[in-house]
């Protein structure tokens, strides 16, 4: 029997600046335990909150999502006011439903969307300084949008994850990237990620080797063999946290 | 004979969060002095960096102009470069131009720009904290609309200036205000103010009178009593400044 029958879906919102990511972390204050000591106080019972996934230090999140179980019924809207009201002004909790008991924010998901968001121009500006990526030299968006249709579909990806993902048994780095879409916007540039799943640092890694190209450091024409290398060396450096937002984790209708 | 002949305009936007607002106070870090600092560094001597006007704490700039008098020429794009790699990320200048010895950053404008934006939701926005009022309760966006047009052309604001603005002298306190629109944008709505000049929190205490109306607090109607009792306690709260936007300070074409 289940002493904790009550599971809670969170969607949050995050400006990742002030912390050192979503996971707690030995040095550093992360948004889950700030989330799961306020859960804690209002549920009166230490709760594990279970992220879909860690951002890093920097990374911001428009739909983190979020699972816990308590052993009580909660009304999810008094639920939420109260915690808002506890978590600093950064941190939003912008829905609480409650889910099915086999709903788990780490394991269900079948999707996620990521956006990067590039400032082009030649002075960096002050209101986008935290979140985006300015960038002074001009790029070519046609080679681009070319790069990026190269890295559609089901592919190893371990030329573009840092080690820290594949850890000590080499996990399966397979995954599918549906959709990367460029999109031109005021004063810059957004790539839309979606994907049934990303490897540690994927989304980073990979912006910043279409950069590199569209700043014709290399040609689109070696993805290719760069993918097939399974060599993280061959992948050009991350782009930097502050341009990267967990849009939306996506899960089955079932659950 | 003036040593100090050059004289040069810059164009600045600054995030004013973390700051006492643009003037040097005796508490806190200013923006002005900031500036004052990193341009003495370059052009080797004490400059004296005079801005439009002064904006608060929390309040932040699209477009301050500010002026100094140096007693060399300066390649302005050399300058501004250096001066930009010099200041902090969350002040930039914009643009650096020589202009005429009788160009005045406070004294010579004829008009100004603000923007106030409000946003409008159950939750409050992490990445709007900072540059936004958030309102929970609903408004009515065509009485703030009605209430908005019956404060535009030449009145005197004393009921909307703070205390501090009139000082020791009766300072006339006629001004006009030749726009006021409400722009409804996604999340929220923007309150554009132009005006030749503008009275110390003037647009602030304008927007919180304005909100109060619109919230049903008290009617429109009693606009023209609370201008002519030149009364600064019959009008609304001042509404908190991080929503506030210096936008553009216009200066006639001749100079």
């Amino acid at each position: 029997m289940n002493d904790r029958p009550y599971n809670y879906k969170l969607t949050i919102a995050y400006d990742g600046t002030h912390y050192c990511g979503w996971q707690v972390q030995p040095n550093g204050i992360s948004i889950q335990e700030i989330i799961q000591a306020k859960a804690s106080i209002i549920t009166r019972e230490h709760v594990i909150v279970i992220g879909s996934g860690r951002t890093d230090s920097g990374v911001h999140a428009l739909g983190q999502v979020a699972n816990f179980h308590t052993s009580s019924p909660l009304d999810t809207f008094r639920f939420q006011g109260s915690l808002n009201s506890l978590l600093p002004p950064d941190i939003r909790v912008l829905k609480t439903e409650e889910v099915a008991d086999a709903f788990h924010a780490q394991y269900s998901p079948i999707g996620k969307i990521y956006h990067y968001l590039v400032h082009l121009g030649p002075v960096s500006d002050p209101f986008k300084r935290l979140y985006s990526y300015h960038l002074k030299e001009k790029i070519d968006i046609n080679t681009l949008k070319a790069a990026a249709s190269t890295l559609l579909g089901k592919h190893d990806f371990t030329s573009f994850a840092n080690q820290a993902h594949l850890g000590s048994a080499a996990r399966d780095a397979v995954r599918t990237l549906y959709r990367l879409d460029i999109v031109e916007e005021q004063g810059g540039v957004r790539l839309e990620f979606e994907g049934d799943g990303f490897l540690y640092k994927m989304v980073r890694n990979i912006v910043g080797t279409l950069l590199e190209i569209s700043a014709g450091k290399y040609s689109k024409d070696e993805l290719p063999m760069i993918l097939a290398s399974k060599d993280r060396k061959l992948a050009g450096q991350a782009a930097p946290p502050q341009g990267l937002f967990l849009v939306k984790v996506l899960y089955p209708e079932a659950i």
